[in-house]
């Protein structure tokens, strides 16, 4: 096996093995600004609608992976060094994953086989484990808590987030025909049976039946079901929800992973969320490629060596951001702002609700 | 007239009326966790979208209307009781309901021809009277109270009810079609119009113009203009938010209905909204069947048999099944529990709102 | 020039300059109630889409304009004669504008050459004047304060504002096709450059990053880019947020513009942004009738003057019809109303929020 580096002007970076090509991010030159992207469909991207559309669906995409990582080191960033981060993290962590996992050339794509069909590796993995980065390199709050300050933002919130959620993972089909449908079926279903299993399974474990258990339920059925979205049947959806309900509730009780102050457990939902739907996705999604459960050990093995490669590199190299981005501006907030609140202190909202 | 009862497995169980068959419930297990459901279409139930989009479309229908029983009895029921009501009340009342309207070989649509465009019998009338049985079922609260917990809730759900609603209504048209339009017109302005009479009824009557009853009016029109959505005019739909804004008004402020503790209103609101709907429908519809405005006597005439039947099923169907549940689990919670609330007692909500 | 006026029953109100017709007013009997108002499509009008679809597109920006008015004397207005107001301005503000600039034939449309893609003036100068005239004519409130009651609303607010702006920008191609693409990506990126603006110009005078600057921001972008939303490229769109944000942030923090009581900032926002929206798709429009950057002097010189046109109709217009309805029933409250706060003096809301 031959493996060089390739680098040439107005084409993706990539690495070459055994002379063929595998790209690990594109030229951002291009495209910059939006300049060069057609209103016409592109023939290898998105062949279905004009390309301008399928750039603004790929930018929803790159807008909600840093917000979600926030989550984790809530209650005492500083505003502007947050920036700096999300601009990095965006540029050296989100955009070589999104070219790796979604463009046919793609390192990830087209050398491990990996399927991703609404963002499990490129979204939820990689924006939990930077948010667990976040989360230990900024350190715990002096006042850590844990309660909601309004559950029923928190039931509008994650109304408005299921709702959203179609758009990505039915919007992935990029047509209005039967495999959106399908997309839309398998997130109704695994999202409803995480809910399910989270309330019960808290209720099983001593803990009551509650709103605040219902919705991170639902928003880790959402995490789990979207990179197999359009690849599994209902059916399988319903277990998908299932497992990964499972899974994310121990992570989240696990003592061990308490002491990390991720104030909106962020990598417990996203982080393992993203792993136990990509894992799954291996096992059963149908298609091309067969999954493990059709008899493709091959093609799983590949997958859960991308995936590894994956939460290594969202991992190390959010952390190496946060420390550069703390080498500019230091990225927690005084004692005395956070004692304050940021609100407050860093934004001066007024605040009386 | 010779009547048999039909029940021959893998076929619809139904009633036969001089040799034709006349369906009440479709078998369950024909398409069980989505199996045999198709992502081409139905030519029967959904000739111009994916088979399993009618079904995701259905299930919401589904979805929506044990949601709307529980408004009658919030503040004392036991969750988990009211789990058990909702799974025995979605196979007992709710599904047989449907698959009489909605089928083309349903009982209420074949034999008695019963026009409910997007749910006026299946859903508000079913909710409305199992409402009214939970009400008396469960008997008061200790302390009864009518006032909203906070009217910017009130605003905000009812916007999104009211978007969500063009889903179901102009969605019913099953395509992007003219019917569709017209159900979105038809849907807009009868709740417009049921909202500005609510409002000034209210002027009239010595109550203040206020927010809370523009929702109300609001809700009353969407649920009265569901049935006849896309067979009447808009014109026509503005008469029918404003004569079943005054319906339900009177019937809200009824003293008699006032002794039962119903928390949300939800029986004057969808009950009597869907009768009103269902009548008005039955009197303005266009299209096949005349309906009385454009000659048929006798349509409306089995139409509002329909009605009856309709009534008297949803509401003794569901007190039987209240008791079931009862009997089963205790519905009511503990009278220390009600005093708490149940978000505290029944969740372990965390309440700082 | 032969300038001359033009009335015959059935046909649009217009003024005829040597010998060709303008139209000021549609008919408004033509389609009273939606009568006569097709689901087939109509030629000049409508030929993508159903007639009844097009004219319930219009019904929402007609809807939406008074709405956007009542910002600016909020806490002082008799809910009555805000009823009346809006209609009077509907009437003889709002459709002569809509028809004005939107009809082929319509007097700024075709003689001036007006480019308004989704309601630069029709909606929001019309609505930033008469807002501006309404703050005047009311005067101030007894307690002026501009803190958000709460800025959690604030924030989902703007949010559903800006979901729902995609559907007038976007929409307003009345078709799913390029343009409709186009019109979503300059919407998303101008209204996105606008809140940053806005944010970091608030920092560089002094004032601290908020929630509550970005919201306002990101209103004042999507006012800003709605006029040329279909016609500008979306790099340029960075351009349209950066220039409005600053310009409206400069206005709202005008002392002499303080001195007026516009309680919610509404001209700041609709009428400043309106306008600099119908400047900057003046010079950068793309297509037919070459805008400034692309060498049409005697293009922009129209649009400005029609600009001049519209601002003087819609503020002195709507003083007038305030004086009007003034005289019909008074506008302002009584003191004692508005020091109890016009929801429990006006509307009896139960205020447990």
């Amino acid at each position: 096996m031959v493996v060089g580096f390739s680098l040439s002007f107005g084409t993706p970076i990539g690495i070459q093995v055994d002379g063929e090509k595998y790209g690990i991010i594109g030229n951002p030159l291009d495209y910059l600004f939006f300049n060069n992207v057609s209103v016409l469909p592109h023939k290898d991207l998105a062949s279905t609608i004009p390309f301008v559309l399928f750039a603004l669906f790929q930018m929803k995409f790159a807008v909600i992976t840093p917000a979600l990582i926030t989550g984790s080191f809530a209650e005492r960033v500083r505003f502007i060094s947050y920036l700096v981060f999300m601009v990095l993290f965006s540029l050296f962590i989100y955009m070589p994953l999104c070219h790796m996992v979604w463009h046919p050339d793609g390192l990830l794509n087209k050398y491990f086989g990996v399927k991703d069909f609404a963002g499990g590796t490129v979204v939820h993995m990689s924006a939990g484990f930077a948010a667990l980065a976040g989360a230990l390199f900024l350190g715990k709050r002096k006042k850590p808590h844990h309660e909601p300050s309004n559950i029923s933002y928190v039931i509008l919130g994650t109304g408005m987030l299921w709702f959203g959620w179609f758009g990505f993972n039915a919007g992935s089909a990029l047509a209005a025909n039967a495999t959106a449908a399908m997309a839309f079926g398998t997130t109704t279903i695994a999202s409803a049976s995480a809910m399910m299993t989270w309330i019960f399974f808290d209720r099983i474990n001593g803990r009551k039946v509650s709103a605040m258990g219902a919705c991170i339920g639902a928003v880790v059925g959402l995490v789990a079901i979207t990179p197999g979205a359009g690849f599994i049947s209902i059916a399988e959806s319903i277990f998908v929800g299932f497992i990964s309900a499972i899974v994310s509730n121990l992570m989240l009780n696990w003592k061990k992973l308490k002491k990390i102050d991720d104030t909106l457990d962020v990598f417990a939902c996203h982080g393992v969320g993203g792993i136990m739907g990509m894992i799954l996705t291996a096992i059963l999604a149908h298609g091309e490629n067969a999954s493990l459960l059709h008899g493709g050990f091959e093609v799983f093995a590949h997958h859960m060596m991308a995936l590894v490669l994956v939460c290594i590199f969202s991992f190390f190299g959010s952390l190496l951001l946060f420390k550069i981005t703390n080498s500019i501006i230091e990225l927690r907030v005084s004692e005395n702002s956070e004692e304050i609140g940021l609100d407050a202190s860093q934004h001066d909202e007024s605040l009386n609700w």
